[in-house]
């Protein structure tokens, strides 16, 4: 089937109306007509070839959220009307070790096939993400979204599928809880997503921001007390107290600082990817005993929990929401930061 | 008590025959009459000053064994003649959560006293180290020796308590056992005594080394395997299938291709403090999800767990005997990596 979609055709031109061709639901497949869609800064780096990686034409989006319009005949987990939610991964090798635990983002064998720009093993070329009419996915790499969640929460939900599981995961991983200091790095699209995960799982949160005028929101989001990093005695006021620090900063920057924040055994993971790499003093890791680690988005069992956590404790992204046509002047405004804290696409604007 | 050391009195002077006082002991007091004293590359650094932070004249040495000549009026473990042994600590607070938990390198009131170059409290002026006759130890910081180590083995006892507990303990920290793969990279002081120590835990052993000529010695040590560090193929080929690396050189160099070698969640540990910072692309460890981590010595009680370890199946440090006045030629074929694989001095060339 042939549908509207908005697509970039090379690395300078802006995004603009595009038809592509959606396979016909196959019997493990969910046909779901896209209500909102996130913009995460991926799109713009993948939109403008900013990875060397990309394939044009290029439909982004992997913050989806929508209605199941059709099923395969052997699909068990959705029916028609459900509401159905699609992230970063439509596809995995679903064999190897990593995907058998339900870390599919990590999976061994270099299988994961990404939502845009990765494989289309059905109809050949690349993937198509979310900023389209609908999209069909293997049921195995749909979610479930509560039917708890109200009617105008839905835009805040689409965020989650990103931005939402990039930092619940680590969370998790790590153990973050009661009686803990955890730093946050950051209030962005993710940042403001770790405030709120950290808060609700008990520990006491400081949020750590360049601009001094982010901190009452960050007291808003759930913040116990905020840190401009730019002041050298502020930071110093913090040094080794934290259990946990999640960085989810995309730009350049001392992670130095951040290291000697933390107590013995504390861990620093990284969300972010700063384009270069970032130096790093070993005696901060030494002394005493630390660590830096990364993490990717979550695998498919994860981001069900942190849905199903989120509609629970009622948690959504603080989202501006958007036409499609408006997705170049969104793109501008996220390189400048100015987003509070995500764009979120309203699809029903591609039909107008 | 005045007695015999060896001492840099400047940066740039070589060390020479000096008197040194030690204390008489004190209710929990040991003294020691030093055996053996292994050169650190430590030694070296606050020797010639390189650390910035020397005092002079500076005694080094912290990987002392010697016998007890004399106990204060409360020592409770300790008698005349016993094997003891001394490492890279002598004080600390005693009463924070680290000293609580025998993590007395990880004073969190900035406590440690180190064996040389720290405050001496008593004396005042700065801690004496182990190129010296005698030295004067609080039980606490005193560590046994067991009588079943044959004499001829002892002079490979010194150095466990440096280049010994600074590579065991985080392959205890980090679990190191049967069934996985384990990296050391470097074959120096602390990288041979990696190479032994993940042997003994049952691990799978890989040593890098950047000298194809160590390949026969790494082998006898107990690696499975060695790899060329230089050999961009030999790399490729061991690609994300480390469970633990360990890494030993204090030299730049880059991390990113180590850090490439990992599993999902496997750990790369520090032990080496290079000068300058290393860059660190946070690719590398977003996926899949690794560990970059430091780690410094061991506190007291792993320290005797490591002693009585490697008493009980035979592992010591294999060393090069020397006198007390070839310290400086020591030093320098130490720059040049020129020791299999530690200098012990024989402190009874003290006397002559």
């Amino acid at each position: 089937m042939s549908i509207k979609a908005y697509a970039a055709q090379a690395a300078e031109s802006p995004l603009s109306s595009f038809s592509i061709t959606r396979r016909d639901p196959l019997p493990n497949d969910v046909l779901i007509d896209i209500l909102y869609c996130g913009v995460c800064h991926s799109d713009l780096h993948q939109a403008r070839n900013e990875w060397g990686n990309t394939i044009y034409p290029c439909v982004p989006g992997h913050e989806i959220l929508g209605r199941v319009a059709k099923v395969g005949t052997a699909v068990t987990r959705f029916k028609e009307g459900d509401l159905a939610a699609v992230g970063c991964m439509v596809d995995s090798c679903r064999t190897c070790p990593a995907c058998q635990k339900g870390l599919e983002q990590y999976c061994e064998t270099g299988g994961t096939v990404f939502t845009y720009n990765g494989p289309d093993k059905i109809l050949g070329g690349v993937t198509f993400g979310g900023y389209s009419e609908n999209i069909v996915v293997d049921e195995a790499f749909v979610l479930k979204v509560s039917e708890k969640v109200k009617p105008e929460e839905l835009p805040g939900v689409a965020p989650l599928l990103c931005a939402g599981i990039t930092t619940y995961s680590p969370m998790r991983h790590w153990k973050v809880g009661p009686g803990q200091k955890v730093g946050i790095v950051g209030l962005g699209g993710l940042g403001h997503m770790g405030v709120k995960f950290a808060h609700a799982f008990g520990a006491q949160v400081v949020l750590f921001t360049t601009s001094p005028g982010k901190a009452e929101d960050a007291r808003r989001l759930g913040a116990d007390e905020v840190v401009v990093s730019k002041d050298p005695d502020a930071m110093a006021a913090q040094a080794r107290s934290f259990d946990f620090i999640l960085d989810c900063v995309s730009a350049q920057h001392d992670l130095n600082a951040y290291l000697q924040l933390l107590k013995r055994d504390g861990t620093l993971v990284l969300v972010g990817a700063p384009e270069h790499p970032l130096p790093i003093a070993a005696f901060n890791l030494l002394m005493p005993r630390r660590n830096l680690a990364g993490s990717g988005i979550g695998g498919i069992p994860e981001t069900q929990e942190m849905l199903d956590f989120c509609a629970e404790r009622g948690i959504t992204c603080d989202v501006e929401m958007i036409g499609i046509q408006d997705v170049e002047t969104a793109y501008a405004r996220l390189l400048k930061s100015d987003v509070r804290y995500r764009f979120v696409i309203d699809m029903a604007t591609l039909k107008s």
